[in-house]
């Protein structure tokens, strides 16, 4: 098995799973949280969003999140940024990374921001060129990248097309999203196959949903491909907007275990980890998602490394 | 990826799940839930257990369940017998398919049924012999092939000796279980592969939990190596006994969705799947611990077959 010998992992819970909790928490708590993600090890975290929060309410104060980071050499904290608006907001409270995203669905992007694919991309490139004259690092997302809630299976062709496009507005990395998490891994391996045809593996990023259970498989088959990055929330933050009630992220601490357990470095703290996502759940009134940490709290055991 | 055209579901939702739920689900319900399975597609279903009902009070009935089964032809319907009394009573009671087990852990065996390795070996031999002399097929389960909750680690030559031995005696098939589920998939496709040396690996079958989550992407290793038969679970039932409270074995939904997604066989129908799971879950007053079925609980779609 080829597999690489660190992996990247980029933290999603204070904002793609925050956004989908039922409960808005306070920024105080979210700071927190943070801060306890970064001293489990974590180099990436998004930490917030710049969509309205007449829209997304979970995300309002993301400029006071930024604004309260207790900031840590080596640690980059990036924000979504939806247009030039939330660009300039972005920078104004201090914002040094921000993402833009694309769907490789076109009733997808219809439904979730009102255009066509194209016309999204059209609209992200000048906020991408203004962000990297700013000399910001800029991030690319790619949803429905293995389903879409309208159209059902996606071609990997149109998933290659929008992550080309961000590629080449100057986005550093392109982060590829199963958002329904519908995806199965051998369809994971030929749709990043196919993205990778003209966007180097060392740009992409796995970000799978586990609404299925599957995200894990999905990492496993294309770390294969040589993919070294990898989205995933603590506890398993967030959910399904188009299943109540089912799962989000791809819990963090399950992927940890795997790549642990594997000899794949990722510089991250499990127990701590696994704390970060205690104080989160506590605060949102329920248990993790993640398998892991309810194995952990179950009084389960961590086994020796590879 | 190199997988097999087809995978054997071997159902052990109504042993092994239902023997580690907090309920005793009454006979008639049980016969419900396997007629259900074998509705669904499954074709090899572990029925129940001829352990004492002192010690393991779910499985109290498997004399009846057997007698009450609605046998349909091409599905075979297991019991797990102990020792030689379990096996007159399976025998009596109309088995035509028993399955016997060790474990690859020291401390488990002693800790489980009060012998070493070698002395449990011994005393299955028999048990295995007069099985086959009455023309009954006999399954070898191998537990702890990833780790023990006593001493962590388990080596994978520790494994191939138990395996080895199950398969000397007769066992059609031997399958290795992660009974704590602490595998991750390298670890689980060394363990096979060491196995593989001496038993072929069309008579191997994975019988994976799920306590931290890594079930499938172990399943998905080892498919690569050639195993084509797993064990699992309808609705994730059952836990783990050293962790209350987390997942136990992996769920039989989740299984078929990541093998229909990549077009390998299974000739289960996903739906009626489902259906098998929520019968038993309203039964047991809680929700499915696949992550499928409660995405489809909540509205969730399921992809064309690949």
């Amino acid at each position: 098995m080829m597999l690489p010998a660190q992996v990247r992992i980029v933290e999603m819970g204070p904002r793609d799973g925050l956004q989908n909790e039922a409960v808005a928490v306070p920024v105080a708590v979210k700071l927190d949280l943070i801060d306890a993600l970064a001293e489990a090890g974590l180099r990436s975290i998004e930490v917030g969003s710049f969509v309205s929060p007449r829209w997304v309410p979970q995300m309002a104060g993301t400029a006071e999140v930024l604004a309260g980071l207790r900031r840590r050499p080596g640690v980059a904290y990036s924000v979504l940024v939806p247009n030039l608006t939330g660009l300039e907001a972005a920078m104004a409270a201090g914002a040094r990374e921000v993402a833009v995203f694309g769907a490789a669905s076109e009733s997808f992007s219809r439904a979730n921001i009102n255009c066509s694919v194209a016309e999204s991309l059209e609209r992200f490139a000048p906020v991408v060129a203004r962000a990297l004259a700013a000399g910001l690092r800029v991030r690319g997302y790619v949803s429905c990248v293995l389903g879409c809630p309208y159209e059902g299976e996606v071609a990997p062709e149109a998933v290659r097309r929008v992550a080309v496009a961000l590629a080449g507005m100057g986005c550093h990395e392109v982060s590829l999203g199963d958002t329904i998490g519908t995806g199965t891994p051998l369809k994971a391996r030929r749709m990043v196959e196919a993205v990778a045809r003209d966007v180097p593996v060392e740009r992409l990023a796995l970000h799978f949903h586990d609404t299925y259970g599957q995200a894990l498989a999905n990492i496993l088959a294309c770390l294969e491909l040589g993919v070294a990055v990898v989205d995933s929330a603590v506890a398993g933050l967030g959910g399904c907007p188009y299943a109540k009630g089912a799962a989000g992220n791809v819990a963090t601490e399950d992927v940890v275990y795997m790549l642990d357990g594997m000899g794949v470095a990722t510089g991250v703290d499990l127990r701590l980890l696994a704390d970060a996502g205690n104080l989160i759940t506590r605060e949102l009134g329920r248990g993790p998602a993640s398998r892991v940490a309810r194995a952990l709290l179950a009084g389960g055991q961590l086994p020796g490394k590879a």
